[in-house]
């Protein structure tokens, strides 16, 4: 199979799954009662929670490209294993919602945040475990793969498995702040590309 | 990263919010009670809402094209400009369904068209930014790019903005008025284009 | 534009369209109570009109790459025909809830036969517009168009309007006359394609 | 047509009724009161019946393209064919919701059961019918189709329809083994792919 199918099916599940998130705002709405505009501002976790998780997408989204772009051949574990980063994906839009609900409420946040953090984790796992697994002995790289290129993105995923998991584990002290340190990091990443993200022109 | 996976990301999000408005029309037909026929006629704001919205998604779609035509190459920056544009296109189902909901309820339309219109307001300048990002010294552009063509682009995608912020801002004054501005930009580009549109021949 | 981009959006469109069609089910049988193996009983026509609307698109979608396969270029107008062709498809899923919904309820089946018919009329009405607009003068036909297979399309493609209009008006008199008279087009076709659809071979 | 619009058509419905089968476990969690942290305990079946669904999904579309990769040329039969195998995959989130609703609850699990079994059964007719109509007499392979590749998918594909018409049938012995037996399927192959899938490496 080339890579091209891989990219149909995976840039359907990341689209779909970053346009559901809106769902859940929709729901969040209907839940509250009075005049439209209160209800508008009663739901504001819901908004800042569908921007985190839509560019949290993105940020995956990208990243899985870059993957791609240094494959030769794919292989059907390697499929598999796609799709289990998808399944990731695809799973997100649910802790997002809760969350969102729960965000103003700190004993009930904790299970949401719990939840929400280890998506993200298990997703990280998924992701270096099949970026290692087409780079460990250049199994399914390209010919022309640049050593370099590719020895940077080990060095660019690695630190996420650990990072998410950390910012899971600080929701049993405060859930609060893992939460906001999962925004952060969102945030961080759109920031950062907007400075540095200009460099890494590549041709179409 | 070719601009070819940012297409088949980007027309999937514009597929799937489309799509998603008609979810609003399905909800809205289950909150009315009574015999059908009086339900499909009580709700015809959604399905105007339905069709501004669809034509609305479609016209910028269409424009997405033309800047990625013109493009020979993405950079990170350029990428998550896109996200935060396509962020907005997934946000639109949920301001159209406020509007439909509240269109024959002059008070409480105008928290609704403010939320429609601030989410277009936002959709216009994500789409400025990106253009001018990409366009700005060529940065992105394609080495045979048409400067007419590029300089013509910039022309018919400076006034979205002020247009777009403008008819916001009426919904201070009258929301139905605002509304109506909106469904009517919709409305000239569908006339427009098939009056002058066929003019733009490209090329497979 | 490429007609390759027009594809992809499309085909999104169609495939959302077709995939949401599910969730008309799903709510049927949460409306339902009692043990389940009674209330998937109960929703049959649900079922029925699931499938006969996700065949509907189904033909549609293999349809409109019929025409997309002629052409050499596309223009602006043509983009915007494609758009609200679209809109009737992502339509769709509404009028069929009506219908299965209301299918063993006489009076009330009326209105829901009426908007299912006139959804599928405007898609007709669309279809045949976008091509005789891209095949009239062989304006954008590719240049190596074969003249029969272009007649053709126009032969099978004109009948389209006129005979869901009258399976429209049919529900004046009888709803359930014409909610058989979709299913019925729809199965024709299906069964006409197994059976002649062998001899249409194309290369890839 | 090429298999290339087929393929952007079946991995969207692929993808989106992958996707959609979240928006089950979200609604189960709805349907729980207390706190979040026992509801999210509670709905433990929508998360397995998730993933199981999820891995299966994924399964069929890694295996349709290797269908497709064998093809070189489609025709209007085998499209209408293809949509009906893509009707069973957007009809599986559907009976997925009901086997998780269900399977704490010995009676009612039975109907649950029978109706995914019945979706997995008649999707793996859709598939075998397929795939000997398009290699039956090389009809739609192409010129150079390995012989030995085309065999090896007619024996593995071959098993499917007895394996899912037992698993169906047992539930009216047991119903929970005729679920155990669904999951069962998806984790070995799985399993599987892991294990094996790494010989079969294809060019991209």
């Amino acid at each position: 199979m080339s890579t091209a199918r891989l990219e149909t099916f995976a840039d359907g599940v990341f689209a779909i799954a970053a346009t559901l998130l809106i769902l859940n705002v929709d729901a969040q709405v209907g839940e509250h009662s009075g005049a439209i505009g209160d209800r508008l501002l009663a739901i504001w976790p819901s908004n800042i929670a569908y921007a985190v998780s839509f560019v949290t997408i993105g940020i995956i989204w990208s990243n899985h490209h870059t993957v791609l772009a240094q494959l030769g051949r794919v292989n059907r574990a390697f499929l598999m294993q796609n799709v289990l980063l998808l399944m990731c994906v695809a799973f997100l839009p649910f802790p997002t919602r809760l969350v969102a609900e729960h965000v103003r409420d700190r004993h009930d946040l904790q299970p949401a945040a719990l939840a929400y953090g280890a998506t993200m984790t298990v997703m990280a796992v998924c992701y270096i475990t099949l970026w290692l697994y087409a780079s460990h002995g250049h199994r399914l790289l390209r010919e022309d793969a640049d050593p370099r290129t590719v020895s940077g993105i080990t060095r660019s995923y690695l630190p996420g498995t650990p990072l998410y998991l950390t910012a899971t584990l600080i929701a049993f002290a405060s859930p609060i702040a893992s939460v906001a340190l999962f925004a952060g990091i969102a945030l961080f990443y759109v920031v950062e590309s907007s400075i540095f993200g200009g460099a890494s022109i590549e041709t179409a």
